[in-house]
């Protein structure tokens, strides 16, 4: 079986205003889906950022793919360190923790990475996660993730409001949550922060806390805070919170919050590579990582990573930015595989209102994904739709993630300084 | 593919007397072949220590598999984990480092996880450093493993004599490292120290710097010295070994000595458990980690050590005990996927006069091992052979590794304290 080609299609689909420390989502989020092909007609699915740069990377890869072993992942990692040398910048979003070239060549090997195992599973009949080591669970937990939010994109998209209204208070964030739990059942929620100052955020926890007595719960503020404001709130917050998420940035930040706490800190922005890890276990500097395959390097990289945490005694969570179908099966079939990951997972999905995969393909049961049970991811790309949210992508208006612009729609002075409090 | 069962073959094949820091090797080797059949007709091969212990841990373990599937080796580790325990002891040598429950559970994992990645190799056609993430090199290098060593076994055990000759001084290890060179184009030279007092060990590593100016030296006394004794080898032989292994015992007494010495030190008995590696990498108390898949738990664990050895900035080299065929596949499929080994691996495979698969599986050229194209681990079981080293092992007269007593033969007085010097 050798790979004979593959395909880049960008798409947008609809994203509701989700606030966060940069600014406010734009009226649509970016994602690129990735089509590898073989001799023996199979096609694999990946699904990765969509902005211009990872766009630009993805397609000075591809063409060299013909001809590769889609078994062959260190050739793989090889190949796509040829194509991007020298050449592919930062492409990826500030949210993640710093872009630079090795984040880049992670990000783009994992697209392609995630085909392959697509493709080895088609070609064995067997779901992605019995490669990668064998079920440890048939059903996935996944958190429920809540935002401030307004009610309606400014100025107007043109498409209908996300009907989840607006959320940006205490009541607001309990009323989501409430509609979440109800419509999926999820037993952890983590609340996007970074928004309101501090103690409002705090508020809104306890507030989570009192509607929601048994439900873990964490704050992400995206590194909004200082090392002092994040003492506060973790003082604050002691025994409420299951974890406190990239309060303060940075490895040196994070671990002088670490060591005057005893609540546990977890990152998805200053251990984002290989390379960070070394540091942060020497200063003691987070309790729990939030893995990624999109940017770890894909889902060998993501049970490499997951060995380190068991090692080094490191919990694992698992991080999301808005996706797709696609990205929601790779990270339910790496999560079912993952004994070490024992925290509920992160997914966008219940704002998803379009996909690239066939309708059906996820049901949230008390919080839970059931792995999806065919071979490979165990999702199909609905070609019509596809077609729809690539039309979509190019008639959106931009080519790169910028929650800043749409911010200064809302608030004209808006300027997203960091750290903010 | 399901596993329908599982044998457990011991076997005894010739070992010459070679010296160490315990004693000498008895007149035979023992071994564990392992044959897991499924119901496809498929008989995966695997291969591991034949001490009593751990053939106690095998069939206490094999006859549970029945029903389990060969891709998975998360719940392979339940299974062993579940039947092991509070039952199985100490089973391992104390030359790998010291044996406990966890290390015989890793044992037991690694016998029956290998012969997973035969069966499931041979089921896809593919040999296993394919499965393993794709060849990175097409033969393996090996180093030429060399050892202060007697002409003959003490009794006489009834079988002709090794044909080396004895080695009990420099110029002896000169000449077995001439024969070996020639033999077989090793581009590395390993000696196993622990045997004459350290100076003349390092005056044997200084007439093979002579013999063979470009080829890197390494020596390995088993812990058989004192920190002050280390420091002082090490001050000697500064820039003429490439390691120096496990002089002393101990993370803390490795740590004592690298702090001190610019030798990189290299291990195989005070790291041999993942949860070694935090207080190894804390401490910095080596630079060289010697994997060895038999006891850290099988290929994929194997893996995960090379991904923490880059991860963390440690050299990965590979770690020999006396062994078979099976093994040297095993081994060889593994180096040849492992891109973080870019150390010679060890073998104890040029003193073999005897095996369990069918003679020309294994060729050197240039010191390296073609890696076996075949499908799994690329290599054919010899049932004749196999049954030949079985009746070997019922008429050996001992059922687990003494170094000791076959010491004692030749020098009534031995006794093996540690550390010696």
């Amino acid at each position: 079986m050798l790979i004979t080609g593959a395909t880049i299609t960008p798409v947008a689909f609809r994203d509701p205003p989700l606030r966060n420390v940069h600014g406010v989502h734009q009226p649509y989020a970016l994602r690129a889906i990735i089509q590898v092909r073989t001799d023996e007609g199979l096609v694999g699915l990946g699904e990765t950022y969509g902005d211009r740069g990872v766009l630009d990377a993805l397609a000075a890869v591809a063409p060299r793919l013909a001809g590769s072993d889609p078994f062959d992942l260190n050739a793989l990692e090889r190949l796509v360190a040829e194509a991007l040398a020298g050449s592919a910048g930062p492409a990826t979003h500030g949210l993640i923790g710093a872009p630079g070239h090795a984040k880049t060549v992670a990000t783009v090997v994992s697209a392609f990475e995630v085909a392959c195992w697509d493709l080895r599973g088609k070609a064995l009949g067997r779901p992605v996660a019995e490669l990668l080591g064998g079920r440890v669970r048939d059903a996935v937990p996944f958190s429920g993730y809540l935002f401030f939010k307004h009610a309606a994109h400014v100025p107007d998209p043109g498409y209908p409001a996300d009907g989840w209204g607006e959320a940006m208070d205490p009541d607001g964030v309990v009323a989501q949550a409430r509609r979440m739990v109800d419509r999926y059942g999820f037993r952890s929620l983590k609340l996007k922060g970074g928004v309101l100052p501090p103690m409002a955020e705090a508020e809104a926890i306890e507030a989570l806390r009192a509607a929601f007595p048994e439900h873990p719960l964490r704050l992400d503020p995206n590194t909004a805070w200082t090392v002092p404001t994040s003492l506060a709130v973790a003082r604050r917050l002691a025994g409420v919170v299951e974890y406190l998420e990239d309060p303060t940035a940075g490895i040196g930040g994070m671990a002088e919050v670490a060591r005057r706490t005893e609540v546990p800190l977890a990152t998805n922005m200053c251990v984002t590579q290989f390379d960070h890890l070394p540091p942060a276990v020497a200063k003691g500097a987070v309790r729990i990582v939030l893995s990624d395959h999109h940017y770890w390097g894909g889902l060998r990289a993501s049970l490499r990573l997951a060995a380190i945490c068991r090692t080094f005694g490191l919990g694992l969570s698992m991080h999301s930015n808005s996706h797709l179908g696609i990205s929601l099966a790779a990270m339910t079939q790496l999560a079912a595989a993952v004994p070490e990951l024992t925290y509920a997972c992160d997914t966008h999905h219940p704002y998803l209102t379009e996909d690239v995969v066939r309708p059906g393909a996820f049901r949230f049961t008390d919080g839970s994904l059931a792995v999806p049970e065919g071979p490979g991811l165990g999702v199909e790309l609905a070609e019509d739709a596809l077609g729809e949210l690539a039309e979509q992508y190019l008639r959106c208006g931009f080519d790169t993630r910028d929650d800043i612009t749409p911010m200064r729609a809302v608030d004209p002075g808006w300027d997203p300084v960091m750290p903010r409090w």
